[in-house]
């Protein structure tokens, strides 16, 4: 009876953040421009509502669940809500719904601000915003440092030291496989009107299992994937008229994304048992579909296909080889969504390090923009023009997502171990690719990832499904493998 | 201080309101089909929300108002909260729930039926909201009916009775006046593509006034207008490619709705100071627009330079005299938002008296589909080949709006009274219109109709404004007018 009223709690919950989800949804696509400051109030709202509802009124419904008597998923729901319970109590309501509504307004001013150039407009939005996700970090406590307590929200139990330890010296070894051999021809320069490749991107992520009775894709600024419920989870892309891989990459990312949200279990709403993992098993699953699958080879055969049947004033007689070249081509560029497999990386660490140090207090906003392009020059070699190119590329800090950004490298890295699992498990794994027959591997992701919620840690959930606990070298075997080949 | 309070608390309403507005538009729009259950269960989570705030909370706050030390706005905007208040706690919160969920379910199923011509697929839906709203008749009470008390949701004050008195002699009148001249030309009449009519659309409305940067117009299965809050107003419409004049109208209606919504204060938010008097006052606006400017020469000749300068692929050399000729062309047709002035009023009668009699037990939701055909044939002469084309073919009753039809009659009235009076007042009225300087025009309804906001009744604000009561001849005397033109 008390479980009933928790589960019944969590759904009320679960429909709320779902009401703030499409209020975020909104405003990134289709909400009029003088709509923000009424917007920003109205997420306020929802987030005071949510975080009395899962901090008072939970304590109190909690305090009657008898958990040593649960059957072993009533346990581990139970258990995770306690653990969450405590993190949310630290929080106060008044700076909950702060964050919430400097959040939307920020993003209305980033938006505005990376479409004129004028980091100005924005970096008075986001000194507020970084010193109230200070205050939270403060909050929550750490032991290492601030910074520390926001990566728990994206990864459980990340820290700066594990992704010093983890990732840096990959990316050290990445940055020494740069290949500048440029493709002689490439199939996707070429122009094709912004409805055309909207039409075509919608047929395409249906082959890979995108069912729009329960999504659909829109344009906005950033690409994003939002689910708003399980039986609604949208996307949204960008178009370059004369470049169609800037669109149809970052489709296929965001489609990683929402195969994942589109296939958790869709019982007992707003617990650990329909959540996703974390942030680090999201972008596997997206890096997954993006790279792994997306830049192999035998999709390459696959996506010829596609783009002869659906856009045949455009391709025809496409050479597979041709789009994977071009995919796999290694050289460093400015914008994070666009650049390769290689060099993503060294753009996770600069945001890694500047995020960090602006939550511990080493550097402020106003110095963001130079050391920015300091960063980028010294990583990659070449320099942003501005910063529409540079610091305000993308959507994450205006959205207060500081620490999101180490889950994408570490979610690569996950994505190449799921990836070479599969390969080793299905021997036929490539001749199904070559065929658009990805029904296996939604098959096996939805038994051995999606259905297994919030209930697992990110490396418990890796270690059940590959056997094995996280192994860095995985990523770079399989990325040297490619390298080599161009 | 307890004013500021009751303030701070209207506002909170306000934005719960408004995030259910944008439920509703997105639930119309964008939606993806199989979401369609759990947005029912998000606008009940609000429902509960606005019904709990709304009287428990609202009770409280009002206790402490010292109402008679007050100044006169805010004495007024007390006592009308007042009178909500009392008539808002006699509906208990479980029956607020449950009819704006069942709502969002049966707007569903209705779409569904109405595409397919499939009535016993909305029946159910429709019989569970009529019976939840004559438990919500018979929890507010009323003198002569249950019909009475839902009358009184969208017009203070309005009783079946005053609609027999008021509106059918004239409904009778207007029966002896239809004309079967039809016009020899339709210059409507050609193929425009979707996209096209929609981009004319878009800029044909900011010439009559409004404001993209806070609002945005979309294509949906029936035509609204949702004022999600003052600076984000949303209409839709939508369109046959082979007749302009069916999106073009539906859309200049809408826009009269938006223009009184982006009109009204922008202080003071979820207090009668800025909220939209009453139905009959909204109808009154968009009628006005759609109508009484809509169909006017001096506006067909406005209309006609307007096709020609954003579609000159498809207009030259429009004859005014032609639109206004087609535009006011008398003759019974199918579907109300596509009927003519006159008879308009006989498709209003017939729903009046089926939701009347429906609300009222006297017949069930399954005699609707015969009665329907049987008054549309009585009333009209013509038959509807299938229930697409009549009982399915209003949004309203399955939106729950019982009561609502009314006042798109009392609204005509109240237009036509409205635009007289203009007409007097400004000598230069057919000119200015004629050039589509509608300036003088907003000024006037912004300082006599918008900026009254609830804190009067219709007839208050009519008469202020017009400086006579109500006199349904008015509205004969324009029609007349212009029936002999033809």
């Amino acid at each position: 009876m008390s479980l009933t009223k928790l589960y019944q709690h969590l759904e009320k919950i679960y429909h709320l953040n779902s009401i703030s989800s499409l209020l975020s949804w909104d405003q990134e696509t289709y909400m009029p421009e003088k709509a923000y400051a009424h917007r920003a109030k109205q997420m306020g709202v929802i987030a005071g509502l949510v975080h009395y509802y899962k901090t008072v009124e939970l304590r109190e419904i909690l305090k009657d669940i008898p958990i040593h008597e649960l059957h072993e998923t009533d346990r581990l729901i139970v258990q995770k809500i306690q653990y969450d319970l405590e993190k949310w109590l630290k929080i106060p309501e008044k700076l909950a719904v702060e964050i919430t509504e400097v959040s939307s307004q920020a993003q209305y001013h980033w938006d505005k601000a990376k479409k004129n150039n004028d980091f100005p407009l924005f970096a008075p939005y986001l000194s507020k915003l970084v010193s109230l996700k200070i205050e939270e970090a403060n909050c929550l406590g750490y032991e290492d440092c601030p910074y520390d307590a926001l990566l728990d929200h994206y990864e459980n139990g990340l820290k700066s030291s594990d992704f010093e330890r983890i990732i840096k010296p990959v990316v050290q070894q990445l940055y020494q496989k740069q290949s500048y051999e440029k493709p002689q021809h490439n199939p996707f320069h070429q122009f094709i009107p912004v409805a055309e490749q909207l039409a075509f991107a919608n047929q395409f992520i249906q082959d890979l299992g995108f069912d729009f009775t329960r999504g659909r894709q829109d344009l906005s600024s950033h690409p994003f994937s939002n689910a708003i419920s399980v039986h609604d989870v949208r996307i949204t892309t960008r178009i370059h008229e004369n470049d169609l891989q800037y669109m149809l990459y970052s489709t296929i990312h965001e489609t990683g994304h929402a195969l994942y949200e589109l296939g958790l279990n869709d019982t007992l709403l707003g617990t650990p048992f329909s959540e996703p993992c974390s942030l680090t098993i999201h972008e596997s699953q997206s890096r997954f579909w993006e790279n792994n699958i997306g830049r192999s080879l035998p999709f390459c055969k696959f996506l010829a296909r596609k783009l002869e049947e659906y856009l045949p004033k455009y391709f025809h007689n496409v050479n597979p080889y041709e789009l994977f070249e071009v995919l796999n081509f290694v050289k460093p560029s400015l914008i994070r969504t666009e650049s390769d497999e290689v060099t993503y990386h060294l753009h996770i660490a600069l945001r890694f390090e500047l995020e960090k140090a602006l939550i511990n207090q080493e550097i402020s906003v106003q110095d963001l923009p130079a050391l920015w392009n300091e960063k980028v020059s010294n990583y990659l070699g070449i320099t942003p023009p501005n910063d529409t190119f540079g610091v305000l590329q993308d959507v994450h800090w205006s959205a207060g997502l500081f620490g999101y950004f180490p889950t994408y490298s570490l979610g690569s890295f996950y994505a190449a171990q799921i990836y070479l699992h599969l390969q080793s498990l299905f021997p036929d794994f490539d001749e199904q690719t070559e065929k658009g027959n990805f029904g296996f591997i939604h098959q096996w992701l939805k038994e051995n990832i999606y259905s297994k919620g919030r209930l697992y840690f990110s490396h418990e959930i890796l270690e059940q499904a590959t056997g094995k606990p996280l192994e860095a070298n995985a990523f770079l075997n399989y990325i040297s493998s490619k390298i080599t080949w161009v």
